[in-house]
């Protein structure tokens, strides 16, 4: 019975869920085109249509395009781990690019790997939607500090 | 006048100053609103008119936002240090979120730290124009590769 | 026949194993007492028996020992990806500390997550092993560079 | 009188400079030789005299010798910036190698870039003492937690 109420504690409430998904889209998030597509407690996976507002000049994605879906999508990653009184920052994150990305989609999964009230350290990865199927194309590891609204 | 030469040499020519400039806001940079401001060899300065585009839900300017902002300004600042037949792709960057950046404009200065004619390491701060002054946001270190136009 | 052939390929030949594993621990790395335990085609682990050498004023294990485990253990597993007149320097990594490592053995697993005949993308996983079992402790990325013996 | 006041109070005590030179060369960062020269307030300097010990297999300073002194010397520095009760843990850092380190002696500089009760960025400068002068080999930005003796 304990451990039963421990599933449920682990499991995300079917609003929360709801709540962070509209939330997941604002201001420069929105205005990237980043969606989430599906949020548990500690991962989060989001998704891009990538148009011709997404490339460089060479007609590949940008890579700051696939670092702020990193960063965004690890932090909201973070975001299902701490209560509801606080939010998240990020305090650093380290990202690899490991190929170009040249598809119409890309996606992120992201989980924490290191819960902590107050400290969060979580990874992302960015995968571009080819034809043959996903493939890795960047690589992140970042800290995020929770803080109390009323710190913030 | 050896020296001279020197000097010449190591100064851009104003054609290549005024193409980079023209070339710096393209595609994704473009729709972000990001401009070169200042072009030498191995130092770009870039601006960015803060619009709530860039925020995110806490009015705060997106990490997304300076991490682009830091990635591009630092991938020019390598690319004025290569031949023209050559152009910049990056291959890691970290970034370090110091304080929020909440005001008007940003400033994103970057170096090159160490050259290379196929590795190159930069440098890049990022600055919030308060009415205080400029405060220093976000703080990046990225390696870049600087790739032949035929094998990109 | 031909695919039996790839898989003989990337296999790495015993004598090759046994060079890595006497190679791997020299210099700085034999002063610490870094071992390798096993290695594979992309892929290295190595073991530390943990003396006070190697702790901090707090006891704990020194974040400059595993970082320090952590590179070289990745830079093994990429050396195993190259030709043999190739070696292998590091360009750059960041890790993160995710739990103090109080216990008598560390482990390190390294892999390589993006091949290449000039830049390699690795990843190396700290444990402490304790009684109740491993404990990761830290997580690095690295970039390396491949160079050939006569540039280098 | 004030600002006479102010600028006591940024000096370290001399009591505190000599604890801190001591504390400096514990356990790993003994065992390796690792020595405090110049201890300020949010900034330390240190220096190694290179032998055998800290080298790789092509005589070059090993990496984790660079990112061992780059990492200690910073959580100094970020230890002169907080209070008695806390002791500094390493949360991550990042590293970039710009050049070989092949002489007799390093030196590191490592300042504090954002102070913090909890959080402190600092960065480290590692420089190779060449007969021509010296030469930056390496440079680090790391982020550091403070925490009160009865948390560690």
């Amino acid at each position: 019975m304990l451990e039963r109420r421990g599933v449920m504690a682990d499991r995300l409430d079917q609003n929360r869920v709801e709540f962070l998904k509209r939330d997941f889209s604002r201001g420069f998030i929105k205005y990237c085109g980043f969606e989430a597509v599906d949020i548990e407690r500690g991962k989060v996976e989001s998704s891009l249509n990538v148009t011709d507002h997404h490339r460089q000049q060479d007609g590949f994605v940008h890579a700051g395009v696939m670092a702020a879906m990193a960063d965004h999508t690890a932090g909201y990653a973070g975001f299902t781990t701490v209560e509801d009184n606080r939010r998240i920052l990020t305090v650093e994150f380290k990202i690899n690019f490991l190929r170009p990305a040249f598809g119409q989609v890309l996606k992120c999964s992201a989980h924490v790997i290191r819960g902590g009230s107050n400290l969060i350290v979580a990874e992302a990865d960015v995968y571009d939607m080819r034809k043959e199927g996903p493939v890795l194309c960047a690589k992140a590891m970042m800290t995020q500090a929770a803080v109390e609204i009323s710190e913030a």
